[in-house]
């Protein structure tokens, strides 16, 4: 599926020059749901445009195409009805595919020696259950190694365990990505967030300097200068003189000391956050032993699936008891909603069009070119060449 | 109005080749309602995309176009003033339209000398009431005589005596005609509904023969040949061993013996089944003493009005009391909720697009071509000649 | 904004002729909201498909373009952070825009010497509150005093008070407009509203005489000869006899006399009604004490803001409470509900398409003519000359 490219369509004016698709990019893996959302009755799921349809059968995990290729019917609605054989029958005249190729191994109504049987395959999509999560990679070229091609912390699971959640957004994906690369929203959305507004103003006006991660699997950028309030002219001080503002930075309102940071001396992480392709972002800790994992997820051109993955490190089942409880009492309510409905609001609430981007856009611009460069795609389908 | 051909239209795939018009036929008599259903108001239906409005006046019925052609308000929405005259008056400005010919006879506002009157007139549609429902012919063509141009099951009403109800699909009334030319669905669909569950499994992957009717009206479709259960390389036996399923065909289940059953040998009824233009189906028992019509009504492109009409043999005031009994406490439970609604959810999830057919879809493409052949239609307006 | 003339839109076919644009006229003072509807949050509002914030600051009114032309989010989820700066700021970077001249003061999280602050502008609307109304002037020329650009009894507030409210009508703005040039429908669709139901039939079959307004501000439709009630042929007679009619011609009932009323003799008042540019009707009473003005505000195409606003001379305290009580507990209820809503139900109904005007819409062509060549506009934007 080539990327659309309506010319009136002026949600692409900000992104027409960077061959960033609307429906994402297709050659990725992508987390699509928790692993518990998925039962004993066929599910079915939307990415990058396509329909698709997860089901699982004696331990194995299938996605296939929805639409059954014979009358359209939705495959979902349908049955596995010969546990372990890893196959679903469609349920309006019981076309039966294989999981693991998409191939019909029967059109049960016209009976066993049907021609049509093993002459007809449907798409079958490469599909893993890894991390709570289940992925699916909706593109045509070969997929990689799930656990290679993702960050470290949802990668290998001896070292870290993880907590996910999702919020369906009704916007583009890149709209949601743009939220990520320093832009300085945090430091005036967030500002009276619940997880920051007792912590001194996060500093802003910094200079950014985007720099490509090993393998050019996404963006680190670094930060300098800045400062935490200023006066002016007309208006007055920013921020106001605020009393509650009585606690040391701490948290994801810690953002400074980051090269003596636990994390970076003890643990050798590199950068405290990162943008990874296809749409994702990492933001740690100074401690090294927690961070957040942000992943916009195109549904398709009009929706975006926000996955919140939260990780932490393996520290010892009492702290991992602690973690956990910590999240879901606290963390799942204070960041994952209250935190991150406060940009949800407002980037839902875009309106499509020309933009007027300055000096704290930097890292967006960055991150339309580093993806529209970068991004794994099939050979000849890159549209535009970037300058 | 020519029938629309979207060549964007995923939905016409199917039917492009066929001359099949997605708003439907439009030179035929179509059930609109139920008698009962329309009362001292006049109510708006839809039919083939055209807005009508339906009022009774002093024993007559009228449908009219919905739309007055003075300013464009709706007509439904006005009165009958006149008891007697068989008019109905706009409720914006009382311009007064006679219900048979659609003439403007007054202009109320404008006096009884008004220069408009008599000048315009609105469209005006024929209209019948019979069998307990309302029948409209929404094409330019002369109407045809309802009674000759219908079942007789539902014609003349000295020998049969009908209950109907319908429901309204969201789909092309097309696809709900696909589910009809022994298509195979029944087999594998409602072998689990209450009517047929402790049944044997129907018969399967039969060899169809589809024949013309007399004079063209329709198809009927021989069946020879099937299975009632097979084993399949690699899934196993379909169907599976269902203990429950202990019961003798009877009702829809009992579909051999036709050749000598009383159908046939006394009431002289030719076929089991038959498909009619413009898009309805006659299912009848081996008893020829009931049968039942489905009808799928093209409201417009995108909803079809599903008529369940049911159909006795009159058999004397007793037996008549027995049927209707039976069908008020059980079959319109049974059959026409439980057993269509298994369709409809399959039929409405149908994704539009390209189709893959195959032995068992004989019926289907044979009612397509033969449809798109044999329709009546106005002179010239048939776009496609069919191989 | 050119006004959209989509040749396929059915709306356009009655106006096409006319070079009345579908949005409406953009270079007039337009009433909004009600003032009690603007509080301490910016409030997002639609006028000729626009979106505008509207805010107060230190007694300020200001009307911006709800997008912030940053990042596209909208201004009116942001906040006025500094009080009496008569600035609002960007609720996602925290641009801060100032409110009488739409130029951006400061982009805060770039800090106070950012380059971009003072180069970069959003537009600015003129607005004014006044007569209990917020009123906008959404086009490009050099507004109006709004006090002279209105009338009289919503002009100056010497002379005159006011009570507003409004509803909005899922209609174009024209189809609202045209239901005021004396098009005959009250005779019709009102005569059985509270108000007049027990008043005598109003007088129909008028011969209208439709004359410019000095200055052609808008048009007055005299009226004259007419009829009470008549035969008609193969009917009846209109109105039937109704013996509740037994009240004297009464406030908006009493049509006659005009000349010789005092409203004219003592006031001075020219026309019993009016209908002005850019779609408002003046429904005045023979005691020149009262009127009624509609107001037919385009949101967008499809959409109509229906102002009510009821004027009152004023005539020392006590008539006042009285003339303000009896609004709130009777005329809001029985007039700006009851009456009213029959008018929407059936401009609502409108189905858009060709119409057969007649002798009764002489005042509605004229208004249609009038408005395409006598509205204000920016040299060069007629499209048409019209015959």
């Amino acid at each position: 599926m080539p990327p659309p490219d309506d010319e009136d369509d002026p949600g692409e004016i900000p992104y027409r020059r960077y061959d960033v698709p609307k429906q994402g990019f297709e050659d990725y893996w992508y987390p699509i749901i928790c692993t518990a959302e998925l039962k004993r009755k066929p599910k079915a799921v939307r990415l990058v445009g396509r329909d698709i349809v997860l089901f699982r059968d004696a331990g194995t995990l299938v996605a296939l195409d929805e639409r059954c290729p014979h009358r359209g019917v939705k495959l979902s609605l349908g049955q596995c009805s010969y546990p372990g054989s890893g196959t679903i029958s469609c349920p309006y005249h019981g076309w039966t595919f294989d999981g693991s190729t998409g191939r019909l191994i029967a059109a049960l109504m016209e009976g066993p020696d049907s021609p049509v049987a093993r002459k007809v395959a449907t798409r079958s999509y490469p599909v893993r259950e890894h991390a709570g999560l289940i992925w699916l990679w909706p593109g045509s070229m070969q997929p990689s190694t799930l656990v290679d091609d993702i960050p470290e912390w949802i990668g290998r699971q001896e070292t870290f365990f993880n907590i996910s959640m999702y919020t369906d957004y009704k916007c583009n994906w890149r709209w949601l990505v743009d939220n990520w690369p320093q832009d300085h929203h945090a430091q005036y959305v967030h500002r009276n967030a619940p997880e920051l507004m007792f912590q001194p103003q996060l500093p802003y006006a910094l200079t950014l300097d985007p720099k490509p991660l090993d393998g050019n699997k996404g963006l680190a950028i670094k930060r300098s200068g800045g400062m935490t309030g200023a006066d002016y002219p007309g208006l007055g001080r920013f921020p106001k003189n605020e009393w509650w503002r009585f606690m040391k930075p701490t948290g994801r309102g810690n953002v400074t000391g980051f090269e003596t940071s636990k994390a970076r001396t003890v643990y050798g992480i590199k950068n405290q956050s990162e943008l990874w392709l296809p749409g994702l972002t990492v933001v740690g800790r100074l401690s090294g032993e927690y961070s957040l994992i942000q992943w916009a997820v195109p549904i398709d051109g009009e929706t975006t699936r926000c996955f919140n993955i939260n990780n932490w490190r393996r520290m010892g089942w009492r702290r991992e008891i602690y973690d956990r409880a910590h999240y879901y009492l606290f963390r799942s309510w204070v960041h994952d909603r209250m935190f991150s409905d406060q940009d949800k609001v407002l980037i839902e609430s875009t309106v499509p069009g020309l933009e007027r981007l300055s000096k704290t856009d930097v890292g967006v611009i960055a991150w339309r070119k580093f993806a529209g460069t970068h991004a794994r795609r099939p050979p000849g389908e890159h549209k535009l060449s970037v300058a």
